[in-house]
């Protein structure tokens, strides 16, 4: 059986040369841990038309967790694969909290001037199953002048209710206690209500959480001119989009930034992932960097409940990362066995 | 008759102090000038409920453009002066171009380290009548666990092509003729298809414009890591409030940003206004800097036609910005006295 069963997904580029890495990591902090591999994106698309079979979705469930690398290849229409593998699984596997934190590491430089290492830690909690995410929309009277295009955002209490709940729970176990909520309820006004409702319902649970709301345009910028002010931030599928990858900038870009789409009950298994795409530029060169995945990693352990390992993980690439010399070439497996080594 | 009909809305906290140097700037530059004010935002709210009276929505729509200083107070529940007043001019006075420019000024320190004035010069087009800001959607079985709200994004290829075809345009009247197009066509696929094919045939039609396609995830990280690649951006509704506080941010946050609520046909008038608030705390001292004020109004000259009235009182802002000695206080009408002196 093993200590835990994982699914490793490594994908398309340089994912599965970094997925190798993160895997390496694992077993050296936490022996006896089961893999399936499972050949997905581009290669599998291109050969038999599929994305996700149903049979290896059903195996898939079968796992605690998923490792996945990066998909995406020129050779595939754009939004294919990210729909027919990320989105679906997010959807059908329930990973209703999109987990994103973004931390100023020692020896990763922030585009923003003045900013240090440390200053910067802040975790996204972006909803995964709803807004505009859920595919609800369509085309009228396409290539006629009378053409109209619709997309609707879905936003149920149950759906809004269980990740601002999270949020908090998540704030609670962090130093500074402390929940955004970011929407844009002058606008939205519909959605924004129901978000400002059970946002209010979930501070008044938790009166040890201090809590702000931020319009999506304030927060955005916020993030660049004073990304130290967050702790947590709550939000929905496409605003949380947005702001992660922008808080991913201002932490050095997206090299360290990894993520997960949690099923926080465990129903499901959870994906967990470096937000980094397959760069086929630099694929199969050795040469691309795994931190991210292995912080990826460090999440899964979290997930599967091994906070200690997480923390080890955690805090070797963290070292691994700032005894880096600037400029000195990069392999891919050298990072990994240092990590793998530290742990 | 005057040279123009203006119609200035000074509104709420500083905005009638950096209007009124706003004015002072365009009699000094081109005068003549009829101007009528309004007394809208929280004060008549307040006082009468209402936010547009029908009577004044009429006079308005007599005017060559409108100049607004800011709207809000603490006084006025949040969402009620913004879409009363502001999105109501957008969309009755169909202002389909949104058009905020983004600049990094001599004398304007931006948060990103490295990056010196002059280096980012951009300008987002932003559609202005379409999206998700057309109030559709709703709430079922409010305040129970059954409870769902939703919000529509509506998109016309009429109200597509025309908002990019005046970016096409403006590319074509600058330097490095290159349009972006941001939008999530891999996620919000009907909107995004009809945003791509309108966007395709418009390149097709300006062979001299080089264009390029982001989507809005990444779009929000190059502002932030490498904003000198932009010149025009074209996006939608909701996207463009988001990439244009991010831009605002890169550029020395919004103390300099302007912005036009445009009819490029000149059938209904234009609106001008800083995107800085009502900022209530500073309100009444005298200290607002008038600066994104006064670039509004360079906006609105250069849309009335006066091309050379515009680039002077550009000009003239910029090099009062570049001279004001660090950490000296500013008084607002000592701004709008120097720049009314020099254009
Ligand atoms: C690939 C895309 C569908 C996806 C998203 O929009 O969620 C990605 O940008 C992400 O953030 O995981
Ligand atoms: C006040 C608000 C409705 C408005 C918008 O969202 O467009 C503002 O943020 C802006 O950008 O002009």
């Amino acid at each position: 059986m093993g200590v835990a069963r994982i699914a490793v997904v490594g994908g398309d580029g340089i994912g599965t040369e970094v997925t190798a890495e993160a895997r390496k990591v694992i077993d050296a902090v936490l022996p006896g841990v089961a893999y399936n591999e499972y050949d997905l994106g581009a290669r599998l698309y291109n050969r038999t038309g599929e994305v996700l079979p149903q049979s290896v979705q059903d195996e898939l469930a079968g796992h605690d967790a998923i490792l996945l690398g990066a998909i995406g290849d020129p050779s595939v229409p754009p939004g294919v694969l990210e729909r027919g593998l990320l989105l679906k699984l997010r959807f059908d596997f329930d990973q209703y909290v999109n987990l994103r934190p973004s931390k100023l590491w020692p020896g990763t430089a922030s585009p923003l001037a003045g900013v240090k290492p440390g200053e910067i830690d802040l975790v996204v909690v972006r909803e995964g199953t709803e807004g505009l995410y859920v595919g609800a929309g369509g085309v009228l009277h396409k290539n006629t002048p009378a053409e109209i295009a619709t997309e609707e955002s879905l936003n149920t209490r149950h759906g809004v209710e269980r990740v601002i709940r999270d949020a908090f729970a998540r704030a609670q176990r962090r130093d500074r206690r402390h929940v955004t909520l970011v929407h844009k309820t002058n606008v939205l006004t519909h959605a924004g209500n129901l978000w400002s409702r059970a946002f209010a319902a979930a501070a008044s649970e938790h009166p040890d959480v201090t809590t702000e709301y931020q319009h999506v345009d304030a927060a955005s910028m916020f993030l660049v001119t004073n990304p130290q002010r967050y702790d947590v931030v709550v939000t929905d599928n496409l605003f949380g989009d947005i702001l992660t990858d922008i808080a991913a900038a201002v932490t050095g870009g997206i090299g360290m930034a990894a993520s997960g789409s949690v099923n926080p009950e465990r129903i499901y298994p959870s994906t967990f992932e470096p937000v980094h795409g397959s760069a086929p530029d630099i694929a199969g060169k050795g040469i691309a960097d795994p931190a991210a995945a292995i912080l990826s990693a460090a999440l899964l352990l979290e997930h599967l409940g091994k906070l200690d390992e997480a923390r080890r993980v955690t805090e070797a690439v963290a070292a691994e990362v700032a005894s880096r010399a600037p400029g000195a070439p990069l392999r891919t497996a050298e990072v990994g066995d240092r990590v793998a080594a530290a742990v």
